[in-house]
């Protein structure tokens, strides 16, 4: 859910259309060696992500995945290898390549299976970044299922009641579909906000909430900090005790259990900067009740929630997943804004890279 | 995770053994025709949360499940029916009996299906109160999976923008064995706390901390209400759209469509006082990975996080689960407190059926 003290200012922004960002970034991964394939399934997410405002996910990413494969940090051209599997399970291996190709696959896996058996679950281990959690799921809505999917990644968030990270932001995704109504879509960093947001404010220079971050000692940071450092760390969703803060921390070590453990991969503290393990399942609706009743119920409960009389002083009500799909349907007609130094960055990689500039 | 405000004084509690607690409940619960199988099975659960802390879920509620089961709110004795079933699936009609018996038999199922077939899913429907929704996760844990139990009630939390209640505290809880330290074990309400702690501060008569409870206009409630109305609401994890309100709104309606939905037993806006849907799952760790190499990586997890350096003021890094375990270790030894208001109505119960006095 968006902030609006977080939106690029639209007169600042450079506009493209979707498939210009596409066929950008598409071309952009296969200058530094990505395969074709490779190449359209990350550039599907970023795309994705881009369109539906989840600009902290999107093309303007592109350039850091760039840098990071000609720096050696990704194996380009990636070997996917199934380790271990089962009727239900699958334990892949993304052969430290990009971890979107990984995550499309682990998806990908786990319809099938829960096509043929009712429920599929994949954990992935040396991984790189998925982009945005969400889009995943969004692969078994589409399917008629459930969709679930989380990531973890290098402490960037303190455990309640420490004072050094131990916790990557560690997201949950989920996602359902409905029959009328838009589906349920939620994506959430297990921490009070997800790392972008702290990056996003302190590029457009505007303080944060206190809540978002503390120094060691554990007092608020409203000033967003350039870089990572031992001196401060972010909060988890709940902040403080009172506040539930040991919830978001759990919920964050679930996420490190079932991606980092599972697999083997690594819990957050074991890992090495950009890298990321993840999990994936899905649950065919089918196999539990017939999807148009299961649907028919989804429209309703949104439409009941929808309906909720709102706070005063509030817009009212959304449900998860109502801003990004609102705002994909504008972003379909006008185009999607690029903050000017994230769009010079692409550019300039382009150049540099000798690629064509298609945005 | 206890907050200190809320222990009744132990010079005032009632000291109890869990073994009579046990007799008691199962005593009780046949007074009012519940099958002696079906009596223990509840009697284990309630048990359970007594002897770890979660007095809010344990012996002290069995005075409300008597009176519903004798004002023939629960369907006694009830009849479990596999409405459809699959390799890894389940639809399960609790029969309107006690929720316990219906969570207990899904997480049954679960594991035999994640035995199996790596994973089992069970949704119950036409279902009430299953207690402490972590008792059925550790029931996983104990044999080298990972468990997940979730469930949903009538609403008393606002969705975020929302000045009307329309979800249930709506639970997730998780457990994850490990090898020489204690399980994880998280079970968290999806509000910011339990419906039960406001219950607690009720009775004790003593404020609780603003950011809970609001009035339906959003300003903070600190003097717990006796009773439900349509003047205050509990708020959603997260609590306000800067701390992530959104979030723990987005979880608890996750869980009414994995609970109410997928089973059709309907989400939260749909339910009768007193009843709740529930939803369980089981994961075999070895169809992933061999289960020795799983816990020791879930220690050398644990020990990071306990290693964490102290934030000033606070006692450390505790581990989900680990609150609960240290006072189990404790009561096992010294017995269960029981605050007097909540012992003199079990006493009474008792003696009201005719049902002799264990505690």
């Amino acid at each position: 859910m968006s902030f609006p003290f977080l939106q690029v200012p639209e007169d600042e922004a450079v506009w493209v259309q979707s498939a210009d960002i596409h066929r950008q970034i598409v071309a952009l991964f296969q200058a530094v060696g990505v395969p074709a394939a490779h190449a359209h399934i990350t550039a599907d997410a970023l795309t994705f992500a881009s369109l539906h405002g989840v600009d902290t996910h999107g093309i303007g990413n592109v350039v850091g995945y760039c840098k990071a494969i000609e720096d050696g940090v990704y194996t380009i051209p990636q070997q996917l290898e199934i380790v271990s599997e089962s009727a239900t399970t699958a334990l892949l291996d993304c052969g430290n390549g990009l971890g979107f190709v990984a995550a499309h696959r682990a998806m990908e896996m786990s319809i099938e299976k829960a096509r043929a058996y009712g429920v599929g679950m994949v954990t992935i281990r040396n991984g790189h970044h998925v982009g945005m959690a969400g889009y995943y799921p969004m692969m078994a809505a589409e399917q008629d299922m459930l969709g679930f999917a989380m990531t973890n990644a290098v402490p960037v968030a303190h455990p309640l009641n420490g004072r050094k990270a131990r916790l990557g932001t560690n997201p949950i995704a989920f996602a359902a579909p409905a029959g009328q109504e838009r589906p349920f879509l939620l994506d959430m960093a297990t921490t009070t906000v997800a790392n972008g947001k702290i990056n996003l404010a302190q590029r457009l220079g505007v303080p944060i909430p206190p809540g978002w971050a503390v120094t060691a000692d554990g007092e608020a940071i409203t000033e967003p900090p350039a870089s990572r450092s031992d001196a401060w760390t972010m909060t988890p969703l709940g902040n403080t005790h009172e506040g539930g803060g040991h919830k978001g921390y759990g919920l964050a070590v679930m996420v490190d259990i079932l991606c980092g453990v599972l697999s083997g991969g690594g819990f957050g503290a074991q890992l090495q900067a950009g890298e990321n393990m993840s999990w994936t399942m899905a649950v065919d609706i089918a196999h539990f009740r017939p999807v148009a009743e299961f649907k028919a119920q989804m429209d309703e409960m949104i439409r009941t929630l929808h309906e909720t009389p709102a706070a005063p002083g509030t817009n009212g009500v959304q449900v998860a997943g109502d801003p990004e799909f609102e705002t994909a349907a504008i972003r379909r007609e006008r185009g999607i804004p690029i903050h000017p130094p994230q769009y010079e960055a692409i550019v300039a990689t382009a150049l540099r890279l000798g690629v064509e500039k298609y945005i």
